[in-house]
């Protein structure tokens, strides 16, 4: 197989020019006579590229001064965990929005080391739509609100911030960072795993406003699960995942030249709007989101007879258009459509789409 | 800079062959149509990686079926803390043998979060050498011994693993793993950060014998910190760092290739007696640390006058001998002599250091 067009939920496609420079020095970085695979990550060298990948990716995001900005080794997964040991206070609970299974799951976490409660969800509908919440069932003691801005296995989106209460907002952006222009000031913390719209899996962003850790429980937490101790420590207290953060600040770097986050968020605007567009015209193709809640970097969506599943898959790939398989949770096709796929692969998929509909939809 | 020879403790050189064979592949990955960078987790080619590596590391270590071998994410720091989490039951403590810095901070964090205390200790003498122990002095509610076989900021090695108990036997393998032979029966668990001996930083390998977990203690851990959780998904629960994994099976392929572990053992054993025995004829340079603990792998040493210091690591570095400063918080010299690292570049340090000693001793 050559490369074609990755539709990977991730780990997922990354900018080919960030592949062709990394793969260009991967012996020799920068002139300093060794890979970045095995550069020290307390090298003056190292340490300023960390540096510069945060400064760019403050910039990127207008990330006030008062928030601190995390490169955590591990996946993001991880933050499951963290998010409550570290916010919430022993007489405190957390309130939850579940719009698909991470958000659900981050709940179940929550709930069994701490305390949770469901503040809305769209579970029983399947997971179709942003959950619906009233801030007034909103619980006084409560730590934070927490979402899930983008879901990858159901393609749920919010298309608005939630908003109405006083309480810090949590937000998992993992698989959404970087894609569209977010206010930092509405949240209290932000997480990202690296493996979408950043660089190679391995990496977890973290972004936290600082006065939420001066208020961090007195509870006893191990260190590398304590957000203070990679503060103080510049995220250099244990090794770091030296590879990714190297790559993340290369895609950085070419965020910017795209443009920046605005230009890649009417692109990507664009790109899922020309796929749902096909979908939405065609009977071969359906697509059960609500039109309001669809998500622009996760297109799920299915064969009105899926018995032709596996017959679109295989002549998908062949056509090198790859992991179009929707999650092994809700089964279906996918379409992951993150900053670093052009329009051309987009338009690809949607050639192919047509065609493969209009040879098999008579048959 | 050209690549010269790396003599940095971590991370660390790589065999060049395996940077190769990674840089020719980075764009397409066997016939995959994308980098390893981009490739799913869960697709069937990285599932089949994954249980080769694990297969190979078998093999090289004799693991026997009754231990479970573990990818995980993240810096081997986060052991620190689940080694006694998983391992320390309510109305139990853990034995800690301290021989430099990382086995003192493991026992500070066991001590922290559970119960620990500290069964020998060569502190008092400058971690010079590996410490004494009565088995005497262990308690009987001790749910293991702790040590690590090789430290790297002091340059110390156990030269015989710690005997005369029962309790299992935990070992901080990050600087050794894959350098020398091992029992594995010798030992409960087993952990090692990769990047040392393994892959690049981001991923630590845990062997554990299958009945401690099932002895756990019933505190709620979270999930990720939670050995039986990566147990059930086979090193999956989360997405994994599958480079550093595709590094790390690469290179127990090149390990097999030069002859296995064994083989390597043989040539560290006379990689770090050469450098040893040039430093203990020259007047110029010495080594404190008692010959029965020195370390195969990071040879500590010093200028008998340390005001060279700096011209010794500025000529090195234009000689191509790359990161010999000693860690910061012992100061002085430190060549660490991983597997990749060949006899070539030992006797081409030592050139160096007799050259530079010659032109400095009578100045």
């Amino acid at each position: 197989m050559n490369r074609g067009y990755d539709f990977s939920a991730g780990p997922a496609q990354l900018p080919e020019r960030v592949l062709h420079e990394a793969q260009a020095e991967l012996l020799n970085w920068e002139g300093q006579g060794c890979s970045m695979l095995e550069l020290g990550h307390r090298t003056p060298a190292f340490e300023a590229l960390l540096m510069q990948a945060q400064d760019d990716l403050r910039a990127l995001l207008s990330i006030p001064d008062n928030y601190h900005v995390l490169f955590l080794g591990g996946a993001a997964r991880m933050q499951f965990s963290m998010v409550p040991m570290n916010l919430i206070h022993p007489s405190q609970t957390a309130a939850y929005l579940l719009s698909g299974t991470w958000s659900q799951l981050a709940y179940e976490e929550a709930a069994r080391l701490s305390s949770a409660y469901v503040l809305g969800s769209s579970g029983d509908g399947g997971y179709r739509a942003a959950p619906d919440f009233s801030s007034q069932a909103i619980q006084p003691n409560t730590a934070y609100v927490y979402y899930t801005p983008n879901e990858t296995v159901h393609g749920v989106r919010f298309d608005r911030v939630p908003k109405g209460f006083e309480m810090p907002l949590v937000a998992d952006m993992t698989s959404c960072l970087l894609s569209e222009p977010i206010n930092i000031d509405d949240y209290g913390l932000i997480f990202a795993g690296a493996q979408k719209n950043i660089a190679a899996a391995g990496l977890t962003l973290v972004i936290v406003r600082a006065d939420l850790l001066t208020h961090a429980p007195s509870t006893v937490l191990p260190y590398m699960l304590d957000y203070r101790t990679h503060v103080t420590h510049r995220s250099l207290y244990a090794t770091p995942p030296t590879f990714q953060c190297y790559l993340a600040a290369k895609v950085f770097q070419w965020i910017k030249e795209q443009g920046g986050v605005s230009a890649l968020s009417e692109r990507n605007e664009e790109k899922a709007a020309a796929l749902y567009d096909f979908i939405d015209a065609s009977s071969f193709y359906r697509c059960d989101v609500e039109k309001r809640s669809r998500s622009r970097m996760n297109v799920c969506f299915s064969l009105t007879n899926a018995a032709y599943e596996d017959a679109f898959l295989r002549d998908a790939t062949q056509a090198g258009l790859y992991n179009l398989k929707g999650h092994r949770l809700v089964g279906g096709l996918r379409a992951s459509l993150y900053n670093a796929m052009p329009m051309e692969g987009v338009l690809a998929l949607i050639a192919f789409m047509k065609t493969f509909a209009k040879e098999n939809q008579t048959s």
